[in-house]
């Protein structure tokens, strides 16, 4: 039975996982974040030093202080669908919390709410953005919306995405690009297969070049970004009987944020020179600006080295306005999605503690 | 507007090559041959020396002359869909008759009915055989129907098959088999491909060998068949941003009748060694049989060397009943089943004269 806003009332100055366990139980998947974008709307409204805008079901509250820096700090309030042996509501085994959302990212939310109550003056202006739609196709971003018809909301020196990192400072992320390689042969009937010329087999040249293809690992301000290059799918022939006029070979090129969409495709271009090559997909990379000064200061705040951020992820959407962002919360990556998904409930408390001691 | 039995009236004893033009205008793509069956069974039971049996819509003439030999001599009545810019009615050009189963296989059918109607007293007892349902799935096959139903209907010592081979014989066929190889990988998200396996890559050694693989060629009762290996379809990947875990290579393997289903399945496990490799289809091919004596007097007949058909045709319905067959027709078998079917209209008088003579 869906909850509505009047059943759940978020206490935010209770224990981090405590509020990371109620966020949970509150079912949100991708598509049903209103029951808790309203609980959070209602918990924040109750906090004078914020003001507090609902766009959709994405809810933005900011402190209006006059600081010289404003720092935004954001998660996504949705969850991928739930196990297929239902994981929520969530449990405890020893000192991991399981159950849906609790790595990604309900336990990032709950750092974010206990910081909104338990600071009033930070020291540098705060924003802080709980938005819809993220593990869903892109068109539904809440972030993104709110970055396409209210940008000013979003405004920042410096960003911080709560996403699952184990506690580490992951910055930028590589950018991605998708081609469709085909290889066109002649069509013949399989019995005479000499009449023809077989597409599926002349694609051994594509594959070989990808197999032996060594990827690049490119350093972009202090972070060394794994490159990566891989066919994804592969589709050739028509039926059992004849030989086969195309295959096509669809090829994901992750690259360093140093390289800009038209570099990457040039090149591909070179890599399959010869060969019948359409771009169908490529979004940029995000640098780690981890050289901007806050930033800078952020890093050496956490004590723990940098590392690059692989997967595409909504950091590019704050590079693409011009403020650096670094993913920074709770929970180990890998178990983002899994049905095991689970975070330690320690990882939650220290992410807290390190942000306080920053911002308070 | 479908023409029903009355409608038609064949004149067996006009020239053959308007025979030919008369059945083709009788419209019979598989499933519609009705009109035209009925046509043939009416024209033969006109017939006296034949005995006539209807089959569904096939149509089974006999004589009943008590020789120490029979022959049969059969063809479809069926061909594939009109093109799209539609071939029929039938056109001349010069000397070649144009239009959908000019070639494939009117002008054989007319030369058996041809025959039927000249000759009341052959050399040997004939079986005239004509069947629905040959462009299409084995299934619908009339000869075969009438080979599981009737087999008494189909018994023969030599077996013509008038299916176009340019005036040519061509005896036997090769066998047929496909295999579908599975090359296994891990699937992981491409931004961290290093954490999966990329079955597609992989897949690499699969087309390898089958580019590299050099088909033979066997000589079988002095005829020499060539055989081919080929990747017919190929299907990998599931998402464009997941290392694929899976790739699919369906092979199909035409073998050299000499050689038993058995045979080529150890050949091409042999080849894929290490691959997961599964059958998913075989017919075995047929041999020539052209050194029995009544197939060899008629090649002698005809004065052209034999050569050997690739593709598995309903020869090899004969030969697993015992029955040596050849393929013999007028027209160019590249041109079967193509938008510019044609046959030239002095094969269709040339074909039918050495039958008569043969027979008569």
């Amino acid at each position: 039975m869906p909850m509505s806003a009047s059943d759940i009332q978020l206490d935010l100055s209770q224990d981090p996982v405590d509020l990371t366990r109620a966020l949970c139980d509150i079912e949100s998947v991708s598509g049903n974040e209103g029951p808790i974008a309203d609980a959070v709307e209602a918990a924040l409204s109750r906090l004078p030093w914020l003001t507090v805008t609902r766009h959709g079901d994405s809810v933005v509250a900011r402190t209006e202080l006059g600081r010289d820096e404003r720092v935004v700090l954001a998660g996504h309030l949705d969850t991928v669908p739930l196990a297929a042996e239902p994981n929520l509501p969530t449990w405890y085994e020893g000192d991991l919390l399981y159950g849906r959302g609790t790595c990604d990212m309900k336990g990032g939310v709950a750092v974010q709410l206990a910081l909104a109550a338990a600071v009033p003056e930070p020291s540098r202006d705060l924003t802080f953005v709980f938005y819809d739609g993220e593990e869903v196709e892109s068109a539904r971003n809440g972030l993104g919306r709110i970055s396409r018809e209210a940008p000013h909301l979003l405004a920042g020196d410096f960003a911080v995405l709560l996403e699952p990192t184990s506690g580490l400072v992951e910055g930028g992320c590589n950018g991605t690009l998708r081609v469709d390689v085909t290889v066109h042969g002649k069509a013949a009937h399989s019995a005479r297969a000499w009449m023809g010329r077989n597409a599926i087999h002349d694609a051994q040249v594509v594959l070989g070049r990808l197999a032996a293809y060594e990827p690049q690992e490119v350093e972009v301000e202090g972070l060394v970004f794994r490159e990566s290059l891989n066919a994804v799918l592969i589709n050739g022939g028509v039926a059992g009987n004849v030989i086969p006029d195309r295959c096509v070979v669809s090829v994901n090129y992750r690259f360093a944020p140093s390289k800009s969409v038209q570099d990457a495709e040039h090149h591909l271009r070179e890599l399959f020179t010869g060969l019948d090559v359409v771009l169908t997909d490529a979004a940029g990379g995000a640098r780690p600006g981890l050289d901007q000064p806050m930033a800078k200061a952020f890093v050496d705040l956490i004590g723990v080295p940098a590392g690059p951020k692989y997967g595409w992820t909504d950091v590019a959407r704050f590079s693409e306005l011009g403020i650096p962002a670094v993913n920074f919360g709770p929970g180990d990556p890998l178990k983002a999605h899994a049905d095991d998904e689970f975070v330690p409930v320690q990882e939650i408390r220290d992410c807290l503690r390190v942000l306080t001691a920053w911002l308070a």
